[in-house]
């Protein structure tokens, strides 16, 4: 490609909306243009990331056994009305009318349409097992669209969609797609980890996320730097502190904190750390039949409570929602800020601790009484033991690995994921096969998506600096750029930068050849900021010497390269980049 | 790849809906699953053929300098409304709302998002000329869609849009579009033939369809068999057929013709050619302020009225209609059936000839009195000169070319289509960039569309014969399938299938080993519907003597090749198919 028959737009200003690296570093390089929020053009520069992306991925998946089809973007209702979605899904889920008034939604994955497939395609066991993906355009309507490319509203996915006989089949079709996710990633070029993960929306009981470490990414990680545990703190266990109850040494005191609603303020009027604090969250159900129900959860001052955890107590199974003022006044009598467990009339709410809160002893809580909170409290004398003991926190950085070792966290953007459904979908679309013995039985599903353009928005936010972004080889919009300096002027340059230009197409390399004739601030600069993995200059004085630069994006310094060996140099640097 | 590992599935009986080949073919030989009425899953074998007209688009489109970007299938209504086309368009144009009641549409073309990008991106002289294309999803909400991917709802579009400084230099775009198409579909191995056409909803000045011929085809294209003359029947010029005004020999007589309100039953009555008569019609008009204002067309009995030209004529820009019961009543005293332009009060209604019938003599029409019509009408004698002559008829085959030579008629399948656009998008929405002289100018516009998911239908409307498809090579599901008959039972037949398939693959061969060991009868069948160029037949019997049997799809014989030879065959055979 010659820049001067390319379309090059960089901006000296990332537009004010952009809070993230990689927005504001795609809208500079001119990979994307914003149409409405969420939605964006790839332009010629971001459609040849997000080719290179697909192309992998489609290598991999093939590689896997995986059988390619396109489904469609526009995808009729009653289909989503079998599963159940139509109604369970929220305003994410874009909903068309089309002219006849039937009803449409704008995919946002393909569970029922696949499934419908596989219920008319799939007759007997002999078909089994079968992989189908597709790439294609998605549409989930983000309440708040924002962070570019991270959070779209349109958006590019590849999803594959498994069948099997059984379970133990269902299990091996999901370890070959997780095997062939870590070679798509490993691919890639980006620094990555597999985490188990919460099964969300999509349904079924098992699954992974792959994600991209960075900084700013949004998803937390808990792992462990010395093993192979990695999962989403929404998932991982946190374990109870404390091996065994504490014994009560201190008496039950009551104790005035004025203007402390939080365990923060409290431990610094009482002069005790954090983690001798208690704090309580009353949260309600609501059961299809009779009157609310209200559970007290207790979590230690210096934790957070993690919603996914709770969502999935017992009983919370439809669904939670903080308690009103009302409800908390009926048993607490006392507003929220100095709520406890201590003294509360039997039955008339459910009593949840965490693991470590049931373990404390001599702790702090609240009295029940605006203004006070009690000190040297401890199970079984002071209050009765709590209902139910349940993991209701996160994890934080340093809790012990019951497995062994010390567990930390770093942040991640999700890019990959890996669910083993079972039959939630089959079931509900009423997908069978015959098996061997002439019957019909459900078939097992597994479903596995990869956010295509978000990986290159990943891609950025893992590997950026100041002036730009630093793509690996293996994705990046040109893998070389070629920078004449003074090419109008100089025909030792212009032959120079033309031969070099044709050796590395013909070696099959994306080169790409700043005719442009600008000046050499301004090219290097835009070329900074694009990031191709390696740069070639080529002067006049230089190449009196026999001399060309190279400079890979990575490193600090330019590489003195003989013009001769210029070619050989490039081919054999762009391997480790 | 190997049918074991992939997914055949074939139907003995095409669904009943299914009105035209391609669409019975494609759903029996399992290429296309049909989702919801116009919208269809492609399935492994449907996108294989969708890809490689792809690539080839791509390579061609990339070859004329066109460059490659992806702009959304959810466009805001806002840019639609800027254009005037948010009102314009019919419910052809599928709205939606998202969760904040904003208006959006799904893409059916997009002339508005290219020109926004272009007035955002375009701003000197010194960048133009530019062609961006995109290769998209589309969606047209069909009030009754049919014949599977020849009329759907969704469908995938390749469009490219240039961009130039002036009417001259956006003609040499036009051209060079031209001349990528004429590649593009010669490469794709169809007989095709471009044609001047109507520029319809889109606007323009100058375009041109590229039709695949087939005798389903819904277009009528005009030709000379002898030139390079072709035009959509939409647009082609209908001569006049009689060099000059025939001569008045007869007198004006009023005939009785019971129960005759159609020509051809008034010819028969009066036992006259129906070459003789003459139809009326009458159209009505309302311009914007005073009341509708009538037309009476006239064309001889055995010519057809030609829409597009009637809407072409002076006075009809906005729309016309039939006139009404009432309206014809007003000028006529008649009801429609036995109309006439004789003896018409003066100026109730503007009278206009075909070219045709502006020359005729003796002709008979209406009497403007039920079950009456007069023979020997004579212009100027018995009634004034119409008060236009126009072009008001289709074409018909043996019409003589006015360059020379006689026209013929075929069908064809639009599949692609080249428009000038001149300034009408980029001046809605005020789309400039800066010349030499440092003054804005308004950016001159063409556009080009490829129907890809169309073109694979057209092929097969082309290329079939009642066992299936015939597909050209270089869209073919695959080029070559072999056939080992029995392969479960003969190592002799499975060595020597599995040593042809890797020495087809080596050689970049498209071939599928048909390793299902069925039997030899459904094999075939199979092959025949889903139309690979070549089949490759390896049995036991013929090995033995070292020969296998190799059946091109357009032959009707097998050729018995040597094994040793096969290869070579194979190659050398591909390259005329």
């Amino acid at each position: 490609m010659r820049a001067s028959q390319y379309h090059l737009n960089t901006l000296k200003e990332a537009p004010a909306e952009a809070e993230v690296v990689s927005h504001q570093l795609m809208t500079r390089a001119g990979m994307i243009r914003k149409i409405a929020g969420g939605v964006y053009t790839y332009m010629p520069m971001g459609l040849k990331v997000l080719r290179k992306i697909e192309a992998i991925v489609r290598e991999e998946m093939n590689r896997a056994g995986a059988i390619e089809l396109l489904m469609p973007v526009i995808q009729p209702a009653e289909l989503w009305q079998e599963s159940g979605r139509w109604e369970q899904y929220g305003p994410e889920l874009l909903r068309i009318k089309d002219r006849h008034q039937r009803d449409f939604v704008v995919q946002p994955t393909s569970e029922e349409v696949i499934t419908d497939i596989a219920r008319n395609e799939i007759h007997s066991w002999r078909q089994l097992p079968v992989n189908f993906y597709h790439i294609q355009t998605k549409f989930r309507d983000e309440r708040r669209p924002r962070f570019g490319l991270m959070r779209g509203r349109e958006f590019t996915m590849k999803d594959a969609y498994s069948f099997d006989r059984d379970e133990t089949a269902a299990q091996a079709s999901y370890d070959a797609m997780y095997a062939a996710y870590q070679r798509i990633f490993t691919r890639l070029g980006l620094t990555f980890r597999a985490v188990a993960a919460d099964t969300g929306s999509i349904g079924g009981s098992r699954s992974h996320e792959f994600q991209v470490i960075a900084d700013t990414g949004e998803d937390l990680i808990v792992y462990n730097p010395d093993s192979e545990y990695a999962a989403n703190i929404e998932l991982a266990d946190a374990p109870c502190l404390l091996a065994e109850r504490e014994p009560a040494r201190e008496a039950l005191e009551k104790r005035a904190t004025p203007d402390a609603p939080k365990c923060e303020i409290v431990a610094e009027q009482l002069g005790l750390p954090l983690s001798r604090t208690v704090k309580a969250v009353v949260l309600a159900t609501d059961p299809a039949e009779g009157p609310a129900r209200l559970w007290l959860l207790l979590i230690r001052g210096d934790h957070e409570t993690n919603e996914i955890k709770v969502g999935k107590l017992p009983g919370f199974g439809d669904g939670y929602r903080l308690a009103t003022e009302a409800e908390i006044d009926s048993v607490f009598h006392c507003a929220p800020g100095y709520l406890g467990p201590v003294g509360l009339p039997p039955k008339a709410i459910t009593v949840i601790a965490d693991r470590t809160v049931a373990h404390m002893g001599d702790f702090v809580c609240g009295a029940n009484e605006a203004g006070y909170h009690l000190s040297g409290v401890n199970w079984g004398r002071d209050l009765p033991e709590p209902d139910l003991v349940a993991d209701l926190r996160n994890v934080v950085a340093g809790d012990p690995d019951p497995r062994g070792g010390t567990l930390a966290i770093q942040r991640g953007i999700e890019v990959g994921h890996v669910f083993f459904l079972g039959d939630k979908y089959s079931r509900a679309l009423n997908a069978t096969f015959l098996e061997t013995d002439g019957k019909p039985a459900v078939l097992q599903m597994g479903c596995y998506g990869i956010g295509v353009s978000r990986i290159s928005a990943a891609a950025i936010e893992q590997n950026h600096d100041d002036r730009g972004m630093i793509w690996p080889r293996a994705i990046a919009p040109f893998e070389v750029v070629l920078c004449p300096i003074g090419i109008g002027k100089s025909d030792a340059v212009r032959e120079a930068a033309e031969s070099l230009y044709l050796a590395l197409q013909a070696q099959g390399v994306d080169v790409i050849l700043d005719d442009r004739d600008t000046r050499p601030g301004i090219m290097f600069a835009d070329w900074e900021l694009i990031g191709a993995p390696l740069r070639v200059t080529l002067g006049d004085r230089g190449l009196k010497e026999g001399i060309v630069e190279i400079q890979a994006r990575r490193d600090d310094q330019a590489q003195r390269i003989a013009q001769a060996d210029a070619l050989a140099y490039i081919l054999e640097r762009l391997e480790s980049l």
